[in-house]
């Protein structure tokens, strides 16, 4: 490969500015468009300047790496499809307003590709027909459009954006978690070479339907998603997935329950008041309609129901509603404010883990301004399912060892997600198995986000002066700045080309009539890893060599400086 | 960077076929579907296969190297633009059907780009203030969208494709034939290293409006544009582009002009055959409508009309119709099919240069059944412009060399244009000029069709047994093939590892159950340079190789092929 040219800085399309974008919230969004990475064309899409397009390209190159590596094979299908294979599994409409659509001259409808999970099926039922072709695994690095409701964060979350997703077939379970596992692997390293700080963590399915998913979290407060994070063991899992186990406790000691008045007390805060106990010793039951039948739900009174949870529990396909005045004026036996889970008949009772048996509670004694106290779960009800469904708060016990829970922000930078059969059932994707007979394909689907991924790295890297990335993410390898005049650009421009020759990639700060001080500023604004200035003793061919990062500077002769940055 | 893996046909994802695909016209688009390059998604749509994509890739790579030889910038605007800059260039409507527009979810108005001179040219607006940011280049390759009336010959005339669109900017004129000439060197070098055969044409300008243009021809077959060849001098010329010039004769010989009859000979063949003389003896007058007035075109009798020489003469604004009925009805001194040049009023004669100053013909006199012949150009009528309006055809006299001119079909493969202002007119595009005062910008387009330089390639390579890739752009470096059980499978292997070590891109025919017969019609079909075959003697440590295009062979050892194949 030819060494890069060396790029100046004086007709570089990279205009720095001194103040953020006046649209701009987050960090990434700013730095990337003051230091002349990225500019807006459209709300939700960017373009690309040559520094930051060296930026998305370097990462772009890991990936690719990473996956040739894993034996999956790159191939490019398109961003515009048509709407049958998409009407087939469903998703020409639950995908709804995020979903492009347009129209052809001839009025045939298209979309603009969100993700390709039908297209690759169709196109290994063409290409394979035996058991023999799999497993295999397939991946593109390409453009994915979303029309979110309210792009925002830069190119956090744009509408037009860069991303690579592959997939996998096998015929087998097991082959499909080996091809899962390939992936983790392959994640790992991708990230850890991008220099991402990055928790694994658990998931629930989404919208994709199927069963086993993780997310790859890159913690920064720019994120969208909030996840749970262990500060002892290895735990981390999107709040979502966040499930506490049911911990039985003794009961011998509970006096029998007892019904006390409590007249005007229909919320949990007024009861507590009254009573003079924390809303953690009652017992909230909030009632919901699950496909038209009453579930009734338990939790602590001090905590909030996910109805995140509660649906998941109960499947993609319900309907879960919360009951109405319509609904209490039909059942004369839940009075509103004072439902208590003993007695209650023709309800489905579940529970939060809190609610383990055992557990004593003051709740509704189902009569109006009546609670009941030394109400025990097992005791005096009985709980059809536990159900991790309460929002999970900062200082809950990490299910895996105990220890009170962090919450954090982060960016979704990845996800794999073992999709099984869904796509190949919709799309009838059969190989021939051994024997002979048809085996229905199951499927991985895998994700990360390229254009994300350089927002999580400004995001995670830069500090008070501007971008800061690793040499295997950055645009250039050096920047060269001419700290003066004739002299000094002269001596730039040398050392610049010397340092080319040697394969480094080269930006050199060439510009006339910009003073030193801007330069410099400049140079840290844009990040690259090292910054060798030909300063006032240019003339002795002495230069400074800088670490954007540390703020380490030394002296050196211009050989000296080639020599180490080339070691 | 890391040696690539060697790829083992077992799972390659790339299925061939013995049969053409039902659909497929053109030599290119059977072969790459054939060889599993590529496969069909929708009309023009097309999704690329692993082997397809190293080829598409590779072309990328030649197309970029040469970019930034130059000096230009790569950057990456989005496929998804706005409707308001192609509003202000008045593309959004000149584009037509063509164009694909669709509306996000809050009902604006967006194209998928089919070329970015608007989006450029604020990128620039933007990025540049004075003249000292000027001259740039910058450049994208990307995917473009054209909704082609009728998308055909696979991947040769696609609805998205990828292109690589560069353009210039420049303050002066001499600057933008300086941006061109280094595009015109840059595309010389580029499809040279491709290895395409190519000629450079002058082009009219088309719908582009500007001034100078010159097209980059692949002579192929399946070309969908005719040019113009000499075959003794350099020139060559889109047919449109091939001017005439006027050579007057001495008219002194020739008697006065003189009326005769001619009955029912209202065509040029019925008043031809009538008069026993050859139809090019006879002048024939078109009447057109521009703008509303009436212009006759005079050209040979024995030649055609070419609308778009007489369109591109009148400019890009005219309107340029045929007469009708009506305004012959309304125009008694018009006679039809009776129309003569000498004693036309209220009517702007322009000719052809064949109708020279001095040259004579039998014309019509104006009057029904009348023809008039010995009417002299310049003698007996008077020409206001000479136009070279007519169809081109095989043996025309180069405009050169005199030469008889061949005709042939070719892939438009790149195109280079000196845009001028236009779109900096329409766009505001100013910096500051030397003299502190705002200095309007010019600009160049320039296009290479990347997607389809892959098809010109294959068309201008394959031979009779497929394709056949030059090394700069094959998808690997050998094919290795195993011919025959396990001890081939084992030696082919052994040396496919070896020569990846090496730094080769191999792709190895490991298949089981597949015979040596069609292991080798489809190493010839996919075309890879080298083909290395373990075969008979592999026992022996013998393998045979073979050269793809030539189809010489020899036997060598293991060593001896390895070295030969990394020499």
């Amino acid at each position: 490969m030819a060494n890069a040219p060396v790029q100046r800085m004086s007709k570089l399309m990279a205009k720095t500015l001194r103040d953020d974008p006046a649209d701009a919230e987050v960090l990434s969004h700013k730095l990337l468009v003051r230091a002349g990475y990225v500019r807006r064309t459209a709300a939700g899409v960017w373009s690309w300047l040559p520094l930051g397009l060296k930026v998305l390209a370097n990462v772009e190159r890991v990936v690719r790496e990473e996956m040739d590596a894993i034996g999956a094979q790159e191939v490019l299908l398109p961003a515009l499809l048509p709407r049958e294979p998409y009407e087939a599994t469903g998703r020409w409409e639950e995908y709804g307003a995020e979903l492009f659509r347009l129209q052809d001259r001839k009025g045939a409808d298209y979309l603009l590709g969100p993700t390709h999970e039908e297209i690759f099926t169709l196109l290994v039922k063409d290409q394979c027909s035996s058991y023999k072709d799999l497993p295999v695994i397939l991946y593109q690095i390409q453009n994915k459009y979303r029309d979110e409701a309210r792009p925002r964060a830069g190119i956090l979350r744009g509408r037009e954006f860069l991303m690579k997703d592959s997939y996998s077939f096998d015929t087998e379970d097991a082959g499909l978690a080996e091809s899962y596992g390939l992936h983790r692997q392959a994640y790992q390293r991708i990230f850890e070479r991008l220099g991402l700080d990055y928790r694994i963590c658990a998931a629930t399915a989404g919208a994709m339907g199927g069963s086993k998913s993780e997310e790859f979290l890159a913690p920064a407060e720019a994120g969208e998603d909030t996840f749970a994070d262990c500060p002892n063991c290895d735990f981390a899992a999107n709040t979502e997935a966040v499930y506490q186990t049911v911990k039985p406790v003794d009961a011998a000691a509970v006096p029998a329950a007892e019904e006390i008045p409590t007249p005007d007390t229909p919320t949990i805060e007024t009861l507590a008041a009254s009573l003079g106990v924390p809303a953690s010793a009652t017992l909230k039951n909030l009632l919901v309609k699950v496909d038209g039948e009453i579930v009734a739900v338990g939790v602590p009174g001090d905590r909030e129901v996910d109805m995140d949870k509660v649906e998941a529990h109960f499947g993609p396909t319900a309907t879960v509603e919360l009951v109405t005045e319509e609904d209490f004026a039909q059942r004369a036996d839940l009075v509103r404010g004072y439902v208590g889970p003993q007695g209650l008949e023709k309800v489905t009772y579940i529970a939060d883990p809190r609610v383990a048996p055992g557990t004593a509670w003051i709740t509704g004694a189902n009569k109006d301004g009546m609670h009941a106290k030394n109400v025990v779960a097992g005791r005096d009800f009985e709980v059809e399912a536990y159900v991790d469904v309460v929002v999970v708060q900062e200082g809950d016990a990490c299910p895996k060892c105990g220890t009170g829970l962090k919450l954090d922000r982060a960016i979704e930078i990845g996800h794999i997600f073992q999709l099984g059969r869904k796509y190949a059932d919709a799309l009838k994707l059969d190989v021939l198995g051994q024997n002979g007979k048809p085996v229905r394909v199951t499927m991985g689907s895998y994700g990360i986000g390229v254009t994300r991924a350089v927002a999580a790295l400004a995001e995670q890297t830069a500090d008070e002066k501007g971008l800061c990335w690793a040499a295997e993410v950055a645009p250039a390898d050096v920047h060269v700045v001419a700290a003066g005049k004739a002299l000094q650009t002269e001596l730039a421009l040398e050392v610049s080309d010397k340092l080319a020759a040697a394969g480094l990639r080269v930006l050199v700060d060439d510009r006339a009539g910009v003073s030193p001080g801007v330069k410099f500023t400049d140079a840290e604004l844009i990040g690259v890893p090292k910054i060798l200035v030909a300063g006032r003793r240019s003339g002795e061919g002495v230069v400074e060599l800088k670490d954007r990062r540390t703020g380490e500077r030394e002296e050196l002769t211009v050989d000296e400086a080639i020599a180490r940055l080339t070691a």
